[in-house]
């Protein structure tokens, strides 16, 4: 747990520290913006940014790691919360921090019930449609706020606000980097520096609000931000709870899928291994602990964590540093964040969510695998006509289908034998012989009850096939286990076969098979006989089935 | 769609006919306790039992199955309304053939989208589970009709009829058909003359109010039973379609997973072929005609299609003759039936779910696999602590998680040379060599996002085990796709290993996925090599490693 503290290093202190100064920095207008996503106040993603981040710390895995306030999730904590409460109500805040109290106890669940196999539920396709559709919704969403109205009836001084931030947050995606390499930083550094525009731009749009008084003419505002730490929040609504289940679900599971597959690429970058039941217990405290001083659920952002390690960021210090400013922040008076311009966070969310709609996936997946673009499109569009709730239920019963489908299919052959040799192949691959009267199949997969009416079908199909057959070898060599409802299938078939006049024969059983089965009553109800090899059930059968097997 | 009648012959004509009376004779008293469980007027049970199975016998595979009312789906539809409607209301009715059409047009559509390969998504244990819940939820929910009120409060003369009804049933159940076979019939027609047990008590049960006037002293009868065909039902609420929508996909699911449960168990005794999308569109058109004739959700019965098989049906035409005879019994007086006693049908319904109380698997499992246990269990007590669409949901979150486990474990195996041989096996089985610097891999399973997790995981291990490793070679002879997402892994994890100082190799590629690859950047990318056999990489790279590969 805290097994990075012992390993520390003085020489990671440096990266630490400089990381920490940059999230902090980057984390200060992104933990408001995606507050405003999630329907709260500013400050609430502040407070969703100090006590988080330390106690994954404490539980999580990864070390660059950084968790906080992340505009997916934040989307669908408005989407969960829409139908229950009005927006800045005190009854919404008590909501979204009961939300994260109920996610993150159920991410604890999970950890403690070591179930974080779930990480790779979502296929890469389904994860990327789901975010191409997040990001549209919430760019969409942003639209009122950055022109101050909808279109055509948008507020002029709020849309030139909104926009020339845009045009500045754009020029910086695509520029900065580069200008500030040619002004002699190192590329890393200029990397980094460019990660600070937004930053930059809503320091410089307060000064603009504060110097021109435009918030007097009605450009909307941050408002007050109440100085101080976070108190501890124990409130909840009793009558929610069962209301909030589903969604709490829902937002649990990709609080993990999203952070899972932001610190697999930072680990694979590191060489670096990950605990998934024990990163499930972290994001879980993380929750928690948002929701117990007033926060909503977070979890860990792709972008931000990448900034976080390229920044140098050596150890979870770098997190630990990052919350500690953020509470420095808060102590310090934040009366000049009252002056911020709504229009100039919308477009900060804009450029954030840009970076979101990557369709490389996309462009591959259209010439390697079309099946995988209509997963996209479909999780997508799911997400854009549906919201983004039914995007997750839609993303499930795509990968569910995908799983059953492959789970389906087990690859099962035909064996002959090699003509005069001990060795058994399949028979549309090798010249091999066959004896008529004995057909002999090999499953490549363990048996289980996805793919055991597959095997049975594929039976019937070689048995009308070979009518002749009487005696059937199932090979089971490729076969690791047997589960209940393949040995029920398995016993089935026995008595079936036998009533068809077929004797269901097993062999090259391996030995953890072999010692489950000997609990089971199949080997004594087997009409058939168990053979150690194919080769012996050849030398039997072959025989039996009137044909010598050394012709 | 209707190759059994092309294919029929004259010799099947008598077991179709006395199938079809035998199963008409158990419909009468099933359909209209599954109607009272589903919490409709027991004519709506006749009704469902007349057009369903004559559209699955136009549009289904199963020469046997007799579709029609069943517990479950019924419990289901009980349980979905319960909360929009009063049992008894026309708006009751109105939604339980809604639901029905939603149903209906959900398995259609599937069928249509060809995604019958769902059919094996429960395990057997789940399976049994989730039957064993929804029995004793039944018969908990016949208490009351049973003794005409709940203990201690019952009436009398209900409880004596009821409780005398399923005394005599019980002992029919044990006894009957020994009885019968004693008294000189075959053991297959005494079997058969068991089944019609209820109905016999049924008849026996009205002549005794008739004569009594039980009725009239407080025993709640049937009641008046419209006589005549059903006609056209086109009622539907127009603000329930939202509301129906997740309980017509869980009981859309469900319809199809119990039909082809029973289905499958028949066509195994029959060596008969299902097409499960076929399966889908008979279904669903049955649920359609079942909502146009003012019935409700219906399905395959494993107990009515067993009796039907065994009185020696022959195909579709049995269910049609069975259907044809309920259409007869409505047209005929059907005044007589207002006399049944509804603690008689209450006694029927426990009867018949106690039938589906097997426990043979639980014991099985038991001995066998303690992990299925668990899932048995968990559902069971899902449905009964939490309902059955509770139930459902739990059997299908276990039922993926396991898929998921199974995806996420695939069998790896680090190969060495077989001393001065061209083969190549597994190094913990077979004495083999392997060369420093040198790491084989073969994964035995496609790559998919299910499983390159895993992979990657897998692979990290081996390089922390053998810290020396310059070349990966992956062994792909086992690999039969590779999805988008491995594509994207395979990538990344050649970066990654170029980054350390590992170049990635390829080996035995098959041709199939070669081609698919050749459709991505994957190959230029590659750092390494391709080689068409684990041989020649061994020769090329054993070398390199600095070993002389003869040695």
């Amino acid at each position: 747990m805290l097994s990075w503290l012992q390993q520390y290093r003085r020489a990671m202190l440096p990266g630490d520290i400089s990381a920490g100064i940059v999230v902090a920095m980057m984390m200060i207008p992104q933990g408001m913006a995606y507050a405003l996503v999630a329907g709260l106040p500013p400050v609430a993603g502040i407070y969703a940014s100090i006590v988080p981040p330390l106690l994954y710390a404490l539980f999580g895995t990864s070390s660059t790691q950084s968790v906080g306030p992340m505009a997916i999730i934040s989307l669908m904590v408005a989407s969960a919360l829409a139908p229950l409460a009005t927006p800045g109500s005190a009854l919404y805040g008590v909501l979204a921090a009961q939300l994260a109290l109920m996610s993150g106890a159920v991410l604890l669940a999970c950890g403690l019930l070591r179930i974080g196999f779930l990480a790779n539920f979502f296929s890469r396709p389904v994860m990327s449609g789901f975010t191409i559709g997040a990001a549209l919704l919430i760019a969409w969403g942003q639209l009122r706020p950055l022109l101050g109205g909808m279109p055509p009836a948008g507020h002029w001084p709020s849309a030139i606000m909104g926009l020339g931030a845009l045009a500045a947050l754009l020029w910086a995606r695509s520029f900065l980097a580069g200008a500030l390499r040619r002004a002699g930083l190192s590329a890393a550094a200029a990397d980094i520096g460019s990660k600070l525009a937004p930053m930059l731009v809503v320091i410089g749009a307060t000064l603009v609000v504060a110097v021109t008084g435009l918030d007097a003419r009605g450009v909307a505002t941050v408002g007050a931000v109440p100085a101080g730490l976070p108190g501890l929040n124990l409130a909840a609504s009793s009558a929610h709870w069962q209301l909030l289940l589903q969604p709490a679900l829902l937002i649990g599971f990709m609080i993990f899928l999203i952070s899972m597959s932001a610190a697999q690429a930072l680990a694979r970058k590191r060489g670096e291994q990950l605990g998934s039941n024990q990163e499930l217990l972290g994001l879980g405290a993380a929750n928690i602990g948002s929701a117990l001083s007033g926060g909503f659920p977070v979890t860990g952002s792709i972008s931000r964590s990448a900034v976080n390690f390229a920044a140098g960021a050596n150890s979870q210090l770098a997190s630990i540093i990052t919350a500690a400013l953020l509470a420095l922040a808060l102590v310090a008076p934040t009366g000049w964040l009252a002056l911020l311009p709504l229009p100039v966070l919308a477009a900060t969310i804009i450029v954030a969510v840009l970076g979101m709609l990557d369709l490389s996936l996309l462009r591959t997946a259209w010439r390697y695998d079309r099946a995988d673009v209509a997963a996209l499109a479909a999780t997508g569009l799911g997400v854009l006509v549906m919201g983004v709730e039914a995007g997750v239920v839609v993303g499930l019963a795509l990968s569910m289908g995908a799983l059953i489908w492959r789970a389906s299919r087990p690859h099962i052959a035909v064996l002959g034998r090699i003509r005069g040799s001990e060795h058994f192949r399949n028979v549309e691959r090798y010249a091999t012989e066959t004896a008529p009267g004995l057909l002999m199949l090999r499953v490549d997969a363990g048996l289980f009850f996805g793919n055991v009416e597959a095997v049975n079908a594929r039976i019937e199909d070689e048995l009308a096939a070979h009518p002749a057959t009487r005696h059937l070898v199932l090979v089971l060599s490729a076969v690791n286990a047997i589960d209940t409802s393949a040995l029920f299938a398995l016993g089935e078939l026995n008595s079936s076969l036998c009533q068809r006049g077929v004797l269901l024969h097993l062999a090259e059983v391996k030995g953890p098979v072999m010692d489950r089965l000997k609990h089971s009553t199949l080997l004594q109800a087997l009409h058939g006989r168990l053979f150690l090899s194919a080769a012996m059930a050849w030398d039997q059968l072959a025989v039996q089935a009137g044909m010598d097997p050394g012709a």
